[in-house]
C-alpha cells in the first residue's frame, strides 16, 4: 500500500495547475472529467504519488458543495492497493464504514471506494486499484 | 520531490494510532514530542511516504487550535526536498509566502518550512529536508 494520491478540492482547476506546477516545479501531465462525479480533475506527478486537483464541472458537485462548507483544501487521500475488493472486506470486517459497497470507477482509470471520514478522524479515506493490473 | 507525509490533526492520538494502523494494515513505528510545536506524533510508514498523526499536548497546541476551527482532518501536506534553503528560495521568487524565513527544526529530524495556505488554494504546505543526507 503507498499514497496513490491527495485529492485538493479547488474553485478555479486552470489557476490551481498553476500553483501546483510551481511548486512541485513539475507540469500537469494528464486532464479528466469525471462524468458521473460531475468534476473535473488535473493530475501532476510527485515521486511514487499524484496531486489531484479537483474542480466541480456544476454548482451540485461534491467539490463546490465541500468548498462551500470548508473551502478549499485538501478533500481525500487515496491508498493504492493491490486487491480492492479484498481490503474492502478486510476494513469492513475491522469495524469501518464503506461509502460504497462497490468499487466503482473513478478518475485515472482506477477501481475506487470511500471509507466515512467519521470512522477515520475526519479524514475521506479513498481506497484505489489500477485496472491494468 | 515526493511526499514525505500527510499530517493529521486528531483530538485523541492513541485512538487514531489504533485506527490508522487498521486501514494501512501496518504498525505505528515511532511517536516523538516536538516541544517547540506543543505537538505529540506518531508516524506510520506507507510506500515511500509516511502518514503522521497530530495531537495537541496544551489547549494552545496549534493542533488544538486547528481542530477547535475545522474538526479533525488532514492538516497539511509535507514534500521532501533535497535542497530546502534553495527550495525556499525557489517558491519565494515564485511569490509563494513562506511562514518562517528560515527552516526550523520539525518532527522526525526534519528541516521545515511551510507555505501559507492562501496562496495554496486552501492547503498548509511543508517542505522539508531529512537533515542526515
Amino acid at each position: 500500500m503507498h499514497i496513490d494520491h491527495i485529492g485538493i478540492a479547488v474553485k478555479n482547476l486552470d489557476e490551481a495547475v498553476k500553483t501546483y506546477e510551481k511548486i512541485l516545479n513539475t507540469t500537469c501531465y494528464k486532464r479528466e472529467v469525471v462524468e458521473g462525479e460531475k468534476v473535473d480533475t488535473a493530475f501532476l506527478q510527485t515521486g511514487e504519488s499524484k496531486v489531484e486537483l479537483l474542480g466541480g464541472t456544476s454548482p451540485d458537485s461534491v467539490i463546490n458543495t465541500y468548498i462551500e462548507k470548508r473551502g478549499e483544501g485538501i478533500h481525500h487521500v487515496a491508498f493504492e492497493v493491490d486487491d480492492i475488493i479484498a481490503e474492502m472486506k478486510r476494513l469492513k470486517e475491522e469495524g469501518f464504514t464503506l461509502l460504497n459497497e462497490k468499487p466503482k470507477k473513478g478518475a485515472d482509470n482506477k477501481l475506487v471506494a470511500f471509507l466515512h471520514p467519521k470512522g477515520n478522524h475526519g479524514v475521506l479515506v479513498e481506497l484505489c486499484q489500477s485496472q491494468n493490473k
